[in-house]
């Protein structure tokens, strides 16, 4: 008898009749002759109150107490979950994190996972109980209560999967799976079978939403097949392997795009290579999260550096770049706001070397002119004007032939 | 420096004001130089919402999982007045219960308390963080979160102050004090400066409210002072120790009185020895509180019992009776609902004989007719009409010297 682990969101568990629906699809589960954990978040909106309660008594909540008071949230829904499964006559047994044995790093708020102690869980299982663990928390081994910071549920699922060899984690959402571009923009996305891990990973970093990286990262290292599927429609979803066996054709598996982004530029940067680390040295310690970085620098001239930051942190960007002019060491900086990233991501790429050619000119044919080009081996990231950027998008999904086909 | 231990109920952290209230309380008892270990209950009324969640997914759920529930009220307490206390410059730590080593019987809603390991608590008293303990709560020796059923938090507290072998204990309610009865109904009634663990029993057990009986019993075994006081209010409150120093000349320090109250009789109980166990075994597995029992046999005759429940049990009463009657053996039984029970507690009985006769007088000369009638060593209930209870109490409480006089 396998095991298999079940990961329910906020959403999935937000009301209770969303809970009693849950139960039914955990029994469904059970019924198929699987040993079933189940790992939920907090329900609906309760993590926000919390934090708004917080605040209202303290602009800088302490972590460690932070953590106290977050981790409720999901232990209240283990309870609930539990109570539901027992009125649908199957027992059930709630675990927080500690009781779990799922231990972490002894840091707050963003702690990782270092070890499971599964012995609790398997003696549940072997009684035919189903066994559901609160998500995002753990244990430090001073036993102070910690959180796994955001997706942290993910990874709890993805972590127990690993631990209890489970035959496979599934990630109930509010999305029916992993789709090529974001179908709330782009009509003709449409839902992939399957992805690998490392292209997950690239959507889960280009702001896809739908898995946290963390939680891909692990499933990767300990090779855990992954399937994201939706909590309310009863449809198939999208597996996350490390082969990808399916769609073999496609180079390109997904279209990727974020708006709001800021490109800054600094002119007549001297003495480049101890002044590029001190830049970004000051901006992360102001945490302005820097994403693509252009650097050019020719015998004998000035280097010029290119970067992209998000609108939101133009502002501090700027403040900190006229107060550190000096001691940075260099002569002036430009800003070009209402941007937008678009990238393609696909494993194929690696063995297709034209895929980045095809890019770019699919965008020209648009009249789309690229400001910033990024590549990794799975990857190309192109910064454009943000009122390009769905066009942008929904011409490479037709080029590079990822378009919803109507079944025939 | 000592330890004192200070226990705040839902109310005195109601909402986010009450908080900052009850952090300045604490602030004050730590200027004064003392280690202080805060046990607190859940918001206001928290635990009646989670209840109220539960019984929508279950009509009889888990105890295990209720107690999972539960005790995030607690939970959410601790760490908001941690942070309350933090955000006023000082450092304080918040601890579950089974952090802060409340060791409990593996029984779930009202399990007792069976060793504290007090090593967590003690560092960081070490260290000069005040200390803020989720009350109600605990975890048994299989690592299971326990609750303490009613009144919970203020065993916590008691508990607590007997293992760090504080100076004192003080509980913060929404009451000042512990008074000679009921102010809400008896306008004469004063709060008394002090009064003995024995008394504080009985007027607990009478439903007096302030207090859980079990809370007091550990108090009295384990001799720790305890004082109850206002958390609203900067008055003085009642001190609850051994021995009563001040106030020795009353007699009777306390008026109870209870409503709702149902007498039944039964008629030509056979063999009565071993049917009287029959009854009140039958009744007491399915959950009917019996009170007040009277029985009554002579020679040649058969007996005839009476006993007195809250009139919301006569429905169930009758049909157990009815149900029964025949393997009981009894003729037949009759009822009088509409009763009510008025006692008078206090030491000073054991050794003034004339107490009970001076009651029976002073409800004789207010024309209330006596239906029962149970005494102790340091208590003396009666059972009357209802609609004659707060003459009653009244009569009494002025016969007895309890009344309050306008200070000069």
């Amino acid at each position: 008898m396998g095991v298999v682990v079940l990961k329910f969101g906020g959403t999935s568990v937000g009301n209770v009749e969303r809970i009693k629906n849950t139960a039914n699809r955990i029994l469904d589960e059970k019924k198929m002759g699987n040993q079933v954990v189940v790992v939920v978040s907090a329900m609906g909106k309760t993590t926000d109150q919390l934090v708004t309660l917080a605040k209202e008594l303290s602009s800088y909540p302490n972590k460690r107490e932070m953590d106290m008071l977050l981790s409720t949230g999901e232990q209240v829904t283990i309870s609930l979950l539990s109570m539901a499964l027992a009125e649908k006559g199957h027992s059930a047994i709630s675990f927080t994190g500690w009781q779990a044995g799922i231990l972490t790093e002894s840091v707050h708020s963003n702690a990782r996972i270092i070890d499971i102690d599964q012995k609790r869980i398997i003696n549940q299982l072997a009684e035919g109980n189903i066994v559901i663990v609160a998500g995002f928390q753990g244990v430090s081994t001073d036993g102070e209560i910690t959180t796994l910071g955001r997706g942290g549920s993910d990874t709890t699922a993805v972590a127990l999967a690993a631990a209890l060899e489970a035959e496979k984690c599934v990630i109930y959402t509010d999305v029916t799976g992993v789709y090529t571009s974001d179908p709330r923009f782009i009509p003709q996305a449409r839902k992939l079978e399957a992805i690998s891990y490392d292209e997950m990973l690239e959507l889960s970093n280009l702001g896809a939403g739908v898995l946290h990286s963390r939680a891909v990262e692990f499933a990767k290292n300990y090779q855990i097949p992954l399937e994201v599927c939706s909590s309310l429609e009863r449809v198939a979803g999208t597996v996350i392997e490390e082969e990808v066996t399916v769609e073999k054709s496609l180079v390109v598996r997904g279209v990727a795009f974020e708006g709001d982004i800021t490109r800054i530029t600094i002119f007549g940067l001297k003495n480049s290579f101890q002044n590029l680390s001190s830049v970004f040295t000051t901006l992360a310690n102001n945490n302005i999260n820097v994403d693509i970085i252009i650097q050019n620098q020719t015998d004998g001239e000035d280097a010029y550096l290119s970067f992209s930051i998000k609108n939101d942190d133009l502002h501090d960007t700027s403040k900190i770049l006229e107060d550190y002019q000096e001691t940075l060491g260099f002569d002036h900086f430009e800003y070009e706001a209402g941007l937008a990233k678009v990238s393609i991501i696909g494993s194929g790429m690696i063995s297709n070397p034209g895929v980045a050619a095809k890019m770019f000119s699919t965008l020209a044919e648009q009249n789309i002119m690229i400001k910033m080009v990024s590549t990794s081996e799975i990857k190309v990231s192109t910064v454009i004007e943000e009122q390009q950027m769905i066009k942008a998008v929904e011409s490479l999904h037709t080029a590079f032939g990822l378009d919803l086909v109507a079944m025939k």
